[in-house]
Parts: structure tokens; sequence; C-alpha cells
């Protein structure tokens, strides 16, 4: 499979619902598979915060595949053989699509602190504009975990007509303050790294050496991502050097773990990106602009599947048992599954033998 | 009742886990209600990660009563006027036991990072020199929750023949990977901050403006206290000031929350402290010294009484399930109790109403 990365580009304004515009603005995206002549074969994928919209493949000369390659491809679940797979980078990310580190046009610098603050809504219909501008007025389902899992839970409370199916992963319908103290970490530990420079680093700056406080505020993420079960089977109480025990620094294997993937993290993604979208997330609430969540969700007309994990300590299965209940109420489609994993609220990235089945079925 | 702290002075040397000394060392401690004439009415308190040996009264001029005065007092579930309840500052500290800032003998100069590493061990090793020292040889119980919990069951293992009952609430029988990566976030955040200047900051540093390090990672420690319904009811998604939920730092309660208090903490503790007692909560391993965790457990002779709270985030109901596996299959005595409280791991802390009578069941 060739995966190429394409931008598209926006001259028309984003309005946002904080009432602010952005203007103009550019989305980036991959895609898999053809799309069919009558264009109804359209899969849209969505990501979580710390992807992309590189879901699938590899690119030449790296190893790392898509964050959901195991589901996307020919033959798989999201059969490219069947489907046009396309998924693209939320606005707000560092990953091609505008973002804080973007050029204003007006002061042609970056925005940093000035970009405007832009929730799954605002997501959402940036994505919009880009199907439309491809011909796609309606698609055959939306599927994303977490964060891509409120987007497709999103779509289908403001665009009721837009897609036959709805599939969300370990998501919720608001955020709970459980999951934004998780992300408070990050933010304080960004906010007050001197490093950051309340926004004005120079760009590039973190490349080489990542700015600490992303670091710090990723280990809090990463405890949230996994589950007391999951860290038991992965670390136990191993020792990265036994004679380091009664060392002050001396680390277990999980303290070495987090050391090493909060390192590399701050490396590759912009601190004020990781802030951007951290408030997309905490704002995160199916039901504003709707009178209730239930009129919310009255709103949808597709077929909503819901899939959680028993050990998501994120986002508890209960959340999405709390949107079924209300489905059901209404007398809605809708699927409801939860899925026995040990492995948190990662099991929707690590799990995809549990879950590959369910969703080709539901796409069949 | 008048509330007094007192310090004792040890000249002889500390033999500790790791095999290093400390010499000569002092330990604060607080006591309640009268010593009777045999010594056969003590009861000893021992504290978690944040308190300190001032667990009940008022100090003469503040508002703030000790950790556990709930619990302990006339009529209380440590009734004082029938024991003698005592409670010490843990070595390490920074309240008036001998803690990395105190001043190392040799050099005048404070201990910092020279200070040894000390373990939950040593912690009571040096409360059984404090209680020999005042011609205690037995006491009625022994009482404590969290690292507090580690203690008495510590006490059990270590000096069977020392204590009638052992008493530990919300705590486990060796700290897991889950915890020690909570406590990642603290040990991070603290040596990566440029104000620690890798533990030499100048004594009282920051108590105009505390550690932003120590701030961060007690982020990371309060949402492992509490939990995800003891904060949707605490602070539900309301917004500190409405106009902001499109600001990009605005802020919702449970981040007003976490700033006010986080702030507070880390002007009144000392980071140095805070690394070295959080070591020894990571560090903390029944089994450590023994065959196995059977053989230590087998070692006690008290009765123990465990008592864990339904939403412990931190220290799981089912670790304490263990260890009471354990006693019963050895025949051993004990008393297993699991409080339904909302409020997670600080319910030790909060919910008294809920286990006091419990308590003052098991010491008549």
């Amino acid at each position: 499979m060739k995966i190429e990365t394409k931008t598209a580009h926006f001259s028309a304004p984003l309005y946002l619902e904080s009432g602010r515009i952005l203007e103009p603005y550019e989305i980036a995206y991959e895609s898999y598979g053809e799309l069919n002549k009558d264009k109804s074969n359209v899969v849209l994928v969505c990501h979580a915060l710390s992807g992309s919209h590189h879901a699938a493949g590899v690119y030449e000369g790296e190893r790392k595949a898509g964050w959901w390659d195991g589901l996307i491809g020919e033959g798989k679940a999201l059969d490219t053989n069947k489907y046009f797979v396309i998924c693209t980078n939320v606005i707000g990310s560092c990953f091609g699509s505008t973002g804080p580190m973007s050029t204003n046009y007006t002061t042609q610098a970056p925005y940093r602190l000035k970009f405007p603050v832009v929730t799954i809504k605002d997501m959402i219909r940036a994505q919009m504009h880009l199907l439309s501008d491809l011909g796609i007025y309606h698609v055959r389902a939306i599927i994303g975990g977490s964060m891509g899992g409120m987007q497709a839970l999103q779509f289908g409370v403001d665009y009721p007509n837009f897609s036959d199916d709805i599939i969300s992963l370990a998501a919720t319908y608001a955020t709970r303050p459980w999951t934004i103290a998780f992300n408070k970490v990050a933010v304080e530990a960004i906010r007050r790294d001197p490093d950051f420079k309340h926004g004005n680093y120079e760009i590039g700056a973190f490349k080489e050496k990542g700015l600490d406080g992303l670091a710090i505020g990723r280990i809090a993420g990463h405890i949230s991502y996994l589950s007391p079960e999951s860290m038991d089977d992965k670390f136990g109480r191993n020792y990265v050097n036994n004679d380091g025990l009664f060392e002050l620094f001396g680390r277990y294997e999980v303290e070495r773990y987090m050391e090493y993937n909060t390192n590399n993290f701050s490396r590759i993604f912009d601190p004020l990106s990781y802030l951007y979208i951290v408030k997309a997330i905490n704002t995160f609430n199916l039901s504003r602009g709707y009178d209730s969540l239930h009129e919310a969700i009255l709103r949808i007309k597709a077929t909503v599947h819901l899939i959680s994990f028993s050990s998501d300590y994120l986002f508890f299965p209960a959340e999405m048992q709390q949107i079924a209940k209300m489905l059901k109420r209404n007398g809605q489609a809708y699927t409801y599954k939860e899925i026995q994993s040990d492995y948190g609220h990662d099991a929707f990235l690590v799990e995809l033998d549990k879950f590959a089945a369910h969703i080709k079925e539901i796409l069949q």
C-alpha cells in the first residue's frame, strides 16, 4: 500500500464554536483504497490526542506503521478492497493541519497563544469541508477511539444524515473532571516550564531535547492509558538495575518506560498543539448547543455502535453505557459491546483482535 | 486537649535497610491521653505521605486540627480517656524528624541528596527505638492508612509480638507499578525543575512561592487520592468563569481545586522530603527480607484488621483481599472490611463515620 499525505487548502473561513474564525486553513489527510464511482464506499477514521492522519501503511524508509494499521488494509476490518478509508489530521494539531504554530496570515508569524480555541465540533466541521471538497456528501461509516470516538459521536449528533454507522470506541458523552484532572498535569507542567517561554519558544526548539513539561505531563497521560493490571503484566516490580534499589533515583521498569516514552514524545509533539487538543478534549460535551444530552442524542439517525473496554480508567464503560441506555430508551438503532481487556484505555489501539471481527460485521 | 510536639534525640546509630547508618537522629512526636501505670494502653498511629505526627487536636492560634482528629480524642474511636495515643513523624520527613534537609553531623550542612534512602522498615525501626526509650515494649494496637497502613503491616511482620492488633487501612502488601507511576510524575517534575537546583535550593526557598515541580507532581497525587465519582460530586463540569470556556487557560472547577491545593502544598512540604518519602512508598514490599510474602505474613502474631475502600484507585481493595486470603489460609486471626465509598483513597481521611465504630469495636 503506497502511502501519501495530501494537504487541502481552504480560503473560506472556518466558523468556530467560540465565535472566532480560522481563515485560511489547511487539512492534512491520507486515504487508503479506492473511491468507487458513486462515492458510496467511504469510511472516515478519526484520530485521538497523540495521533495523526497517518492511520495505516508504512512511509517509505520508515518502520513504524500508522496507528490503526492492524485494522485498515486489504482484507482487514476496514477492508481497503471494498472501502475508501480516509483519515484527516485535526485542526490544532502539529502534523500538517492548521494549528497554533502555523503562520497567521494576518501577521505572517505563528499564531502561538493567539490561535483560537478549537473544539471537537470545530474539528468535525473542518472535516466536513474537506469531504465536501472531495465531493463526498455521505459516508458509509465514521469510526474512532478516544478523542476519535468523541468526533464520531459528534458527527452523529451534528450531521444526522451524513453517515450510516457511527462507531465510537473508548469515548464518552462529556469529559468528566477525572479526565480533566489528568490533563491538568500536562497543562500545568507545560505552562510552568521556563523553556515553554509562555508559548514563545523557537520553532524546532524541542527537536533535540523535548520540553520537560510535556514529558512530565505525558507521564500522567500514560497512566490513564494503561491500567493497574496491564502495568503488573508489563513491568511487575522489576528494577532496571537491582543495585539501585536503595538509590534515590534508582528506577523501576515502569519508571524507565515512562521516561523513555515521554521523552521521545516531547521531541515529536508540539507543546502548544498539545495544550489546544487537550482543551478540545476537556470541553467535549455532546449536549453543548442542544437543550440536553437527551435532545442531542435524539438527533442521531445513524446506527450507533459503542465499544468500551473493561479496564478503561480514562473513559469508563459506565459512560458508554449511559449513551446506550439513552439510545435504547429512545428506540434508536444501536449496539453496545464491552470488551474484556486488561490494557486499559489503550486497548482500542492494542487489542484489535478483540474487536476487529465486530467492526467487520458492522460494516457488512 | 493541649497539644505539644516533643522531639527525642538519639545518638545511637539507626541501621538502615540499605546498609547505611543514620546517626544521630531525631524523632518528633505527639501523644494524646495518659499512659497508664503498666503501660498497657498504648495505641500507635502511623501517618501517610503528606501527614505528620500532628494527628489530633488544634495547635494554639491555629484553626486546622490534626489529620485524624475525628478519630482521636475523648470518647472517640481512639478514646483518649482510655488510651495513650502516640504518633511519630517518620524519618525522612520535613516536620521535625531527621530528614534530607537536617544537618549532617559530619559536614555540618544539610544532607540533601546525600541523605540515605529510607524504607518503611526503617521508619518503623526508628519508631521502635522511640517507644523503647519511653519504656514501651508492647502496644495495644498499631493503626494507619495508606503509608501508615504499610507501616502497621510491617510492624506486624517485623515485630510479631509487639502489638495485639494491627489495623491497616487503604494499603497494600507491596506497591504496584500503577502507584509507582503516579509517584513518577512528582519525581520527574521535581527533579527537572530548574528551581530544585539538583537538590541545592536554599533553605526556605519555597516558603513564599512553592516549587512548581512539587505542585505539578501533587496534581497526579490528588488524582490518585480521589475517584471519578468523588470528582463528579465535588466539581461536575462547572467552570470557574463561564466566559473562559473558549479561552485556552480558562479553568474548570476541578482545575482550580488542583491549582489551589497543590500550590499551597508546595509551600509547606519540602521537595527533597517528598522524594525520599515517595521512594519509601515505592520500595514497600512486605516480603523483602523474607523468603516470600507468605513467609512474611506467617510471622504475624497480632490480629490483623484490614479496611479497604471500594473506590480506592491507588491501593485497590483486591490488594487487601489478597492479604486477607493469605491470613485465612494460614488460619491467622484477621478481619477484613470493605467500606463502600465514593471518596477514593482519601476515604481513610474523610469518611471516618463509616469505619470509626468498627475501630472502636476492634479495641474493645
